[in-house]
């Protein structure tokens, strides 16, 4: 009896949680999720900036970032608002607040140090996100850019699957050909997931030399494009690579804002203008 | 009792193939597992490399590559036997032969074509893993070098608890900052595990340009030797970016053959001399 009591008990709460789930992701117009079929194209950076270029564009406050890569959780480094602790009120944990008004989730809150590794188990990780989802106090948003782990596995799945209507997916890649057979499978996982593909977006793309001027495609070029060609899906554009980007990631000031004449700022800006169109 | 029979052969089942596994890499003299906390640091263009260094310095058939990467496998496109089909023979399965005669294993081999993503669930993954190791007739080697899922999370977990005394860990990382922070996961990982740190390498350090000379740090530089410091582990060695690492990676052609002047094919040289040299 007490074990049925318990399982019963379990899935009024887990019901619930589903509920407060639906009710909090309804309150935001446009949910954006930013994939991509392997690590280390600069999706978080990607993420962040596009974010960034949204809350520009957007009232103040009303765009938010989750940072549900939880292998490797990056954004609160690039923006500035590591080690922040957040603030837990009656109806849940509230964002922290990142520079133009920018609201910030990320599971890097809730690691205890920095040489913690996340060796979670799927399951305990698919709770862990699902409370996650359902717990933040976003309030109302126009758009929420989700940064999912890299990969097409068991996480990004998990979360894939606990955000309700995904309004669309943008998927980075890098030019080389080697990282266009990972974008076939993101493309792939997205469709099978029913959400719609925004495009592709070419990170990486291109180094101009800051005392000459000659381009150096040091991961190809082009790449992006002929795969999105390809596929049937939108391109969104080319992001250069610039020492800059990776500089001001790491003292934790949005690049974006930072350089806002910059080649890759504007193509970010670019891209946002696309992804607006599109809704 | 039909069902206590079936899982007394399961039992037997896994038994057996635990005493293979055992078996076939008791031929193996060192068994080096390359980790990065996340991925696109270029882990499996290091892994390549610093497989194709070993086999240039041992006897022709002694060095083999494991690309146990299963949710990206890019080891076979780089060394140019992608879509090889391997032969079974009564002991198991054999080994691609690549350039300088590599012994190749990669899961992209056994995947059905280039837009299937390995949307699998964990316990699945873990046993394929698992028949895989304990089924590949590797021989006699001198080294096994094995490209590890990126991060430290459930893939990369299996597949080190999967590999009987391995004899260390190299970890990649790039020069950045937000790099760093999973480095110290890896190394975490790494002794939680119980296997030696060799050390770390960091690549995509620096870039020269092809014109005019210049070095521009576009990931920034000295994040690795940094961090192994900090931590008390080797540094390795930094590889410079060069273009024609990633145009030979796209091409199927070692980079370290075709280029084996060149200061990032002497540095890859470097750094197996130095790991050959703890063994």
């Amino acid at each position: 009896m007490g074990m049925r009591h318990d399982s019963q008990d379990r899935n009024a709460e887990r019901e619930e949680q589903e509920r407060r789930l639906k009710t909090s992701m309804g309150r935001i117009k446009h949910k954006i999720v930013v994939l991509s079929g392997k690590g280390g194209v600069g999706k978080s950076t990607v993420t962040a900036n596009l974010g960034m270029a949204l809350a520009r564009k957007e009232p103040a406050g009303r765009v938010g970032i989750l940072d549900a890569d939880i292998t490797g959780p990056s954004i609160p480094k690039m923006l500035g608002v590591r080690g922040r602790r957040l603030d837990v009120g009656l109806p849940g944990v509230f964002p922290a607040i990142g520079p133009l008004d920018m609201r910030i989730v990320s599971m890097d809150f809730f690691l205890a140090s920095d040489d913690t590794p996340v060796i979670w188990r799927g399951p305990l990780k698919s709770m862990a996100i699902k409370q996650f989802l359902a717990d933040v106090v976003w309030g109302d948003l126009d758009f929420l850019v989700v940064d999912l782990p890299p990969g097409t596995g068991d996480e990004a799945l998990t979360i894939m699957q606990s955000i309700p209507s995904i309004g669309g997916v943008v998927i980075v890649t890098i030019p080389s050909e080697v990282s266009q057979i990972v974008v076939k499978k993101a493309v792939t996982f997205t469709r099978k997931l029913n959400a719609p593909v925004l495009g592709i977006v070419e990170n990486m793309s291109g180094f101009v030399c800051p005392k000459c001027g000659t381009e150096t495609s040091i991961f190809r070029t082009g790449g992006g494009q002929e795969i999105a060609e390809q596929l049937g899906v939108p391109f969104l554009g080319k992001i250069p690579l610039d020492p800059r980007i990776c500089e001001d990631s790491d003292m934790g000031t949005p690049f974006i804002i930072q350089h806002s004449d910059s080649p890759a700022a504007v193509a970010f800006m670019e891209i946002v203008a696309t992804i607006s169109r599109t809704f």
